[in-house]
């Protein structure tokens, strides 16, 4: 029999004893607690209380539904909001892209190779059908959907009723370069993440290493975020940077920062994948990780 | 009336619901937990868990010994070690100079900024008499105890006594270029910080620099760590490291290499101070900093 | 005899040969080349050449005057601007300073330990009594010019007329929280190093901890610039970053900040005294370190 | 008519006058100077001069072979050592691997995007037949050479036999997990780069992430280095290094390292394609990139 691993995530007011309460609870149902992280984050007038539990059933009689409901009657009876999430069970993922390659290879060659286990690429999706042999490359189907006419609300329905119809649960922004409606972000509140190739907030919008070019900067960056209707505005998920010198035009610059992309971007989608990160109103917890 | 602070320190072989146990103990004291982490090791054969706990009485009958007997009897129950800290005992200090001032001016600056509220520098200790005038600038004591006729053992025997005296609680280590007796060490076992201004392991011994430069490495760095009976060997507890390049002789990677000695010392002196490491073995476990 | 060291910094349009004529002069001219660096950089519509070049003169009869002229009438002949600076000549420093110490006991211990061999630390300045203790420690003069009824303008013209009158080559702002005005900016063109406590151009103005803070930001920074008319808008020199995370609060995120900004002043400023930085336009050449 | 460009690569005993010698001769001969960088380096007893001049000529009438017979005519007469490259002759690459794929994906994926525009990579070779399927996706001939009965004599004389029929000017090992026998290394001198998956010249020889854990450090890195008989002593080209902490066992530092050891190798291989290292003895000087 199998061992079922059980990722859940917390988030209430900061109150007495709900780290005993929860603990407690997972102890007396005979859970194994694997990981165990928490924090307080002052929100405007609120401290809350943020948790995230990893944990192992030996049972043999584990029912994931019976597990869901019980802990659900819990979290009522605590006062507590939560999400459950069963390691065995693996999330839906399409990557949009334009034309540049370096974040799609970064992400499927990691695929290829087993480093996000509990995902499921299941469509490369494009606005252009230039990175269409990378696809193929990797036996992901491919789906081509111009603009045409500038009319992006009739492109945008295609692609919607398409992820919707896959049942996807993760959008990844692997160098899309087009603006999404609200009605998208609202569709997929907290599951698409962007990376954004300047150091938010600074160099928001259009051609961010040209921006920080002008203006001197020493040090160039890069930011993973959901995507949020405000442009560059979403939750920070994670941000990296490398050191620059007056020797970078703007097309050296862009050649650096691929690699602070790709890697941010990567590691960003994988505390989404591995359920480490909580969103807080335009911010995040992510709760490292521990292995 | 005041509010007392206690950070608990905790390790064991790992074993269920130890996490459930502890918080609970403490949520049924009437304490409220402010942090919380844990964490398991694998030492050797035997998975070992890590927790420290910072929390706050409001109670108005808190008595000290009989909240360490309260919990040491806990303890002795569920089968733990434990090490209970009150926030608002400060450690005392002894720092060790030879004729190098910049981590002395490191850790001396921030003492007086109030940035370490819980220490107390009640001496500095040197080999040499240079640099007496720092420690007068800051009104510390300056203590010069001279090798004479290479006796090491009778000079250290000196420090020892008057660090008893005192009741110094841990010894700084900032650039004190003597290796200590075993007896020494002993005495005050994962109490001794030193710095190394080495990436450890590599480098080892004398003139890391020269080594660094002689190998022609692209990155140099700085190891803070217990100090050990096997030079250069104990526990590291912080490291950190800057990029250098063939421009760089001898002489200027010493000079660049200062800065990530003083930062690297400066936290993990931090980390000591305020209760965040637990050493295994030849390791550290080093609780982040919240707040 | 002592030998001479000279540094010269060069910029003009760029030019073929040009490279090739001031090594030369120097050479014909009995010149030691020490270090030489150069550089292009695109300034609107001109592709602009920088040159920095170190050198050494054994000649018995080297006389500066005699060399500034002969090295101005080359300039001139070939039509490139340039600076002039004698190793010898000691560069006077006056350090501003508002009730933070960090920056300045950075400054003044690196001054001691003999890190900035060709700075004079003439005087300590603040709008506040605070540091006064500071500077006596150093034994460097400390005057305190408070602003009386808000009158920034004659405080200033205090300063001003006392910088002049002790003929102070170079201005550092470590944390002096007053905003300058156009004219104290324009008496001190590009001779005032500023050290903001943010990721420019990101976080501009007031309190950037909390602006990083409310925005979620996973790296914070700080720069060091030339201070110019628009606030935080002036010449980058030098940035550097840290890495942070959910569980940092403002608090914490200004104590983490200091060690930041201390050291990217302070390489700022050595780059600044070793003449290692030309201006252009509102970006720097800051040419490497070597030795 | 094309411009050609060309990168010398020059390195002798330090003299007065070298540079003005080789930029003058470059003016007089039409070129144009596009970057110049030079360094000195002591070399035991000796102050070396190496100097990286990249230039472009625009006459009509410029003859590759002639150029070359001028210039050595000319180093010759100077006492200098060279080494010209034409940026568009093309560098044949072979890129050795195991069974894994993140190095060769990095490769692959930077060569397809047009990042290393003079590298041809000619062939990927394996003793394992793992990798196959990657090579087939970007069209690279996929040689298979087992090590058959532990005769890895003979199997690298089949690799060596291939590389010089096909005229490999670069060979890498992307995570080639065999030793090279001192006889590959003497046909291919300075001309092998090899990724070492820890800080050299910490954690030689094998599982270097096990000897981390072991030891307990706070930062892991990887180093990119020129293949020497001396295992793991090669002249490093580019190092780099990534912060862990206690909560990582070996498999995640083995993860973490990935991501570095990949591109620290791309670094390095884009340093040596675009003609910006010198070997001296067992170090590099490694000019920086510019554009």
């Amino acid at each position: 029999m199998d061992k079922e691993r059980i990722v859940i995530l917390i988030h209430c007011p900061d109150k007495k004893g709900i780290i005993a309460k929860v603990t407690s609870w997972c102890y007396e149902n005979g859970m194994n607690v694997l990981h165990c992280q928490q924090c307080l984050l002052q929100d405007e007038e609120t401290m809350m209380f943020f948790m995230r539990i990893e944990m192992e059933t030996e049972s043999r009689d584990f029912n994931r539904s019976d597990f869901e409901k019980e802990f659900g009657l819990f979290s009522v009876k605590e006062g507590f909001s939560c999400e459950i999430h069963f390691a065995g069970q693996k999330e839906k993922v399409a990557v949009l892209v334009s034309k540049t390659s370096h974040c799609l290879y970064e992400i499927l060659s990691h695929y290829e190779e087993g480093d996000i286990p509990n995902a499921e690429i299941s469509m490369v999706v494009a606005n252009h059908d230039t990175l269409r042999n990378v696809a193929d490359k990797f036996d992901i189907p491919f789906h081509y959907f111009p603009i045409i006419d500038k009319d992006k609300v009739s492109q945008e329905r295609k692609i919607i009723s398409l992820l919707k119809q896959e049942k996807i649960d993760l959008v990844i922004l692997a160098r899309y370069m087009q603006i999404l409606t609200p009605d998208f972000i609202e569709e997929y509140r907290n599951r698409i993440i962007n990376i954004h190739h300047g150091f938010l907030p600074a160099f928001q919008g259009a051609n961010p290493y040209l921006q920080a070019y002008n203006r001197g900067v020493k040090i160039i960056g890069a930011s993973a975020h959901y995507a949020s209707e405000d442009l560059d505005q979403g939750p920070i998920i994670e941000q990296d940077t490398v050191r620059v010198n007056h020797e970078a035009g703007p097309a050296l610059l862009r050649e650096m920062g691929k690699d602070v992309e790709k890697r941010t971007l990567m590691r960003a989608v994988a505390a989404h994948l591995e359920h480490r990160i909580i969103v807080c109103r335009n911010k995040t917890v992510v709760f490292s990780k521990e292995g």
